[in-house]
């Protein structure tokens, strides 16, 4: 028998865990872990729990005692403080001198004789003096002593279940009889951009200030300024690579093209180079290099994109042929999924026998862009590719740089795009663009924050991508795209738009589509940026609300109110100590005015039914007193088409606003 | 690496799986296992699956082919044959020929040119043929050669796209890039008994048909007849051990003792032996290994008491004190849960440095019994010792006799009362006896059937037991009586009742408790089992319609019906292609006629709205014609509390009854 039959206790049922550890959990640094677990022994015996936990390669687990809630559910929690990987499990076992005092204190409550008991609380001790070190065991023998001597037994009773004799035997639990969860469970601990980050995309070719030129990464330096107004921190710039000729696609990705096109970015690789060059229009590797240091300095990381695929001219092609698809009249096969055709792109065959060779080298392109400093890779495509090739490079970029962050761009079925950040995705796009009803949202958002999804899923909403152009941009006019910036920005703390197309309201889409009319995918584009009606300001305006307020940079806490119209959908984030709230109320009409009664969770708030409370309005910086749980709003979307209310308590029974928190 | 970046395929959320597979799940002998998943690989291949299983040492899998549901889940099946322990998992690809047909019939339906397209199939079976046997090869290269000459191209396309050279390729998937799911899930498989019995519990001392006489088991075997026309297929007696003197309980569980007093069964073990002697006032062990065959000429088994606990007179106590916790007095520790003592019964010791003798010892009680020819035990209070102690004790017993079974007597912490079940306990007490409004009903089986919970917690419902005389048994008079063996008998299709108290509606409590007054676990009782008011053949009859109704017979397919009447509660329970459909409606209040309208879900059971169909009541014979899904129903409790209606469809137009199936 390898059975250790004095092992009483069970542990089962811990969260977070994901698919029984197989995947790790995500946090940031300074991120909280609240781990909880059924622990429970057989009989009526008193139980002890702790979480172990660990960073990276320590050699000791650091011991977290776990509290108990109710029916048989403990927790106890830490926080990451550095990025890397984490490793908690749980241990916990029969608490005999916890047992002994609870049933001392029963019979010594019905004037039981206690005699007897009091010396099986002295051998308790005793059978603990082993596992103790110096100090403790003589404190202990005091004990013991005095429990021997003590004729008083009231005296007797109050030291024997006192806390300090408890606190000091909890220290040394029986480890030898205790049980080990067995699973270790692994956090992915990163930067705090992870969870918290504003996106602005933008194709470099398109930044020139003059209408027909070409941009470059220096035009891309002159905008910089602009994008740190309006409030961004990740400028994300399409493929910066050479583009194909072969197949090039025209403008409105026509297959006839002009001398002139310029081609889509996606049709990676020339005779100029692959993943590892830059087109040359838009400038060298230096300018790149200049360009992250420029951004550096207005707090702007520059994100770029991974594609793993390559136009027909790519020098893979002709380096290694094996890593493409043959057909059997000798042509490569170009991508598609029929009846769509993409001439321009060749997939690449990760079925190919030659796998580990195309995995290094793709692992080495991702790597070069490392070591010039990018630290952020939006991937396109990722389920097109094979999922444990993902699990592979992330795990071997993150392995020795930690800060690196991946954004998945699959739009595609859930369970893929949830198994992709399993796997180790940073951040994910996710089905925000097409949400468009208040019971979408909520049945969407409340799957990404109140499930296990959580845990390894980081949602970043996108209004816009040059892929779409969603129909309620198209026919929404101003209020729509100003409706979905503020859900996307308030509802998750990570989101992105893709300008100027966005800021500028461009609402010309393919007829029958949700794709941009004259794509920027396949042609050079000049905008007038700071034309009339452009959402510059009122975004500048939302990214300082995110920035001001903490309970804006993280998604879990999102919590949504009741309000009595369907077009208006309510919802709240607090900070934990519930020093930091805010209530968003979004007319989801762009083109009508809607009012109604929401309903304020006060109670959660600390606020009494009969206390007055201010609730003011960042966006038009207007106060407006509130009382009890319902309070009515009004919003016209052609002024301003959401409220995001900070909610200050009031200090004192005062009229003057200054006494609000 | 130790990678095979080739596998594409992912699987995952395997369903039914109990704590990521560290316990079986549990099937009955001619039961179905439903086997699901999410299954996909990246892309937008096509992929193939199979459900792999096996019987204990078998040495090769069977293979289920997996069918697609929606949003990539995938299904499969099968039946367990035989008792013991069955074992499953999943495999699953990328369905290349699939893929392929796919985009064939895709580009042929926007008349491309499918030539190549043709090839590439082409060589898609000469990968295939490498792993394929004699007679299938022959007929791929058939195929092969009709599709490189054919010229017609509708008929290559009709040819390539059919089912038969699909199913011929199905069965041949490639298995060298296969995912295997890795982990090995199990199945303990029961006999029928485990699923479907009726139990009836009675004290031997108490069987006598004289008054003040000591029943024997030649006495149990004189009321055979009557418990087999009741309907019952299990008789319980509780232990039928030797009792200890020492500390014996007088009536009531009084400590002061009369001379003629004779004390609770489970202070087990005296100086006329432990736990594998019998009382001589009850018989010998010949006597009731004839008892043993008797019951089976009536399809009786007779289920005996496993109570681990001895009295202070059990020769363990002489034998192994190492087995018992000693005070420092030098005196032996008597159960108790402060303030309650048990100064009859001794805790053993599992905690002993000896506890593999101990473990060792109990196991051999077991087999003792077992060999005896006893198969079904129920478990006294398996929660006050260690859980692992369980396991390991089931395992070894089923290891060996696959059709024992045991029943946990555990009322406690629902956690544990689960842990228990999923340890190996075959069935299980439940908190039925203390549900009772529609509610608590409604909310306590969801769980039970709705949840992972079915799959290894089988439920025995008990209106009464020795121990427990609920509040509504006390004051609902013989209504109540009757309407919570309706309940356990057709909610669960394992129950069971404790007689002859519960058929005589003996309600005498000890005030203010749930407690008989003068209760059989202290005395020899005399019971006048025909005396008017009995429920004996109410009983039987619930009991042959649950013989008569294969939906009764398992406990997962209870479903709940809409009643607008707090104090009625309806449900059905159909066979799985709806030939067997009851319909049951129970009055929850004892003391006043109910009545309402139930919601019948004609849909599902094959029903159309406007065709009129047969409710027969099993109980009252009363046939009724309803039409459409709302329909009637009154139910007076001192006639009959509840209608158990079997529907049955109308074949034809007709009105004639007879012409209904």
């Amino acid at each position: 028998m390898h059975i250790n039959g004095r092992k009483r206790v069970v542990i089962e049922n811990v969260k977070p865990e994901i698919d029984s550890g197989r995947f790790p959990i995500k946090r940031v640094v300074g991120e909280k872990v609240v781990v909880t677990a059924d622990i429970f022994a057989d009989g009526h015996d008193a139980v002890w729990a702790n979480v172990l936990y660990k960073y990276q390669n320590d050699n000791t687990w650091r011991e977290i005692p776990m509290s108990f809630l109710e029916n048989d559910r403990w927790q106890g929690e830490f926080i990451v403080e550095e990025m890397g990987i984490y490793t908690y499990t749980i241990e916990g076992g029969v608490d005999h001198f916890k047992t002994w005092q609870n049933d001392l204190k029963k019979k010594y409550d019905v004037n039981r004789d206690i005699k007897i008991e009091l010396l099986i609380g002295i051998q308790h001790i005793q059978d603990i003096l082993q596992r103790v070190p110096g100090d403790a065991k003589k404190k202990l023998l005091e004990y013991i002593d005095f429990l021997k001597k003590e004729e008083n037994r009231r005296e007797s009773v109050t030291i024997a279940l006192g806390e300090e004799l408890g606190n000091l035997i909890k220290k040394y639990p029986d480890k030898q009889s205790a049980t080990n969860y067995g699973r270790k469970l692994t956090i992915v601990a990163d930067r705090k951009k992870a969870l918290f980050s504003a996106w602005y995309e933008r194709f470099p070719r398109s930044c020139s200030p003059e209408a027909g030129k070409h941009g470059t990464f220096k035009d891309c330096e002159n905008i910089l300024p602009d994008i740190a107004r309006m409030g961004f921190d990740v400028f994300y710039l399409p493929p910066i690579h050479p583009i194909g000729k072969t197949n090039r696609k025209g403008k409105n990705n026509s297959t006839v093209v002009n001398p002139d096109d310029v081609g889509s970015p996606w049709a990676i690789g020339s005779d100029e180079g692959g993943h590892k060059a830059v087109l040359p229009q838009i400038g060298t590797r230096e300018d790149f290099e200049r360009l992250l240091n420029r951004a550096k300095e207005y707090a702007i990381e520059i994100a770029i994109d991974l594609a793993f695929q390559c136009s027909p001219d790519h020098p893979y092609v002709k380096e290694h042929p094996e890593w493409f698809h043959w057909r059997p009249d000798g042509s490569v096969q170009y991508a598609e999924n029929p009846p769509k055709k993409y001439e321009d792109v060749l997939p690449l065959n990760f079925e190919t026998e030659q796998w580990q060779q195309l995995w290094d080298e793709l692992k080495s392109v991702v790597v070069f862009w490392v070591e010039r400093g990018v630290r952020i890779f939006r991937v396109d495509n990722p389920h097109t590719k094979p999922f444990f090739f993902w699990e592979w490079l992330i795990k071997e970029v993150k392995s020795k740089y930690p800060d690196v962050l991946f954004l998945s761009e699959a739009f595609t079925r859930p369970k893929v795009m949830y198994y992709l950040a399993k796997l180790g995705f940073t951040q994910s796009y996710t089905y925000f663009t097409w949400r468009n009803t208040k019971r979408e949202f909520i049945e969407y958002i409340t799957e990404l924050v109140q499930t296990d999804v959580r845990e390894y899923f980081r949602p970043n909403f996108w209004p816009n991508t040059p892929d779409i152009l969603p129909e309620h941009l198209q026919y929404g006019g101003r209020p729509a795209f100003m409706i979905r910036l503020i859900l996307a920005a308030t509802l998750s703390s990570n989101y992105g738009i893709f300008g100027p197309a966005f800021e500028l309201c461009v609402s010309e889409a393919i007829h029958g589509k949700e794709e941009y009319l004259n794509s920027e995918k396949y042609e050079v584009k000049h905008w007038e940026w700071d034309r009339p009606g452009n959402l510059k300001d009122f975004i500048a305006q939302v990214n300082r609300v995110r920035k001001e307020n903490p309970a804006l940079q993280t998604t879990g806490n999102v919590q949504f109110y009741e309000i009595d119209n369907e077009y208006l959908i309510a919802y709240g984030k607090a900070t934990e100590d519930f020093s930091n709230i805010l209530l968003v109320v979004v007319n989801l009409d762009p083109y009508h005015n809607q009012s109604g009664w929401v309903r304020v969770p006060i109670s959660k708030f600390g606020i009494d039914a009969d206390q007055p409370y201010l609730v003011h309005d960042l966006l038009s910086d207007g106060k407006y007193i509130w009382h009890g749980e319902n309070n009515y709003v009004e919003l016209k979307p052609h002024d301003m088409p959401a409220h995001i209310f900070k909610v200050r308590k009031k200090l004192k029974r005062e009229t003057d606003f200054d006494y609000f928190l």
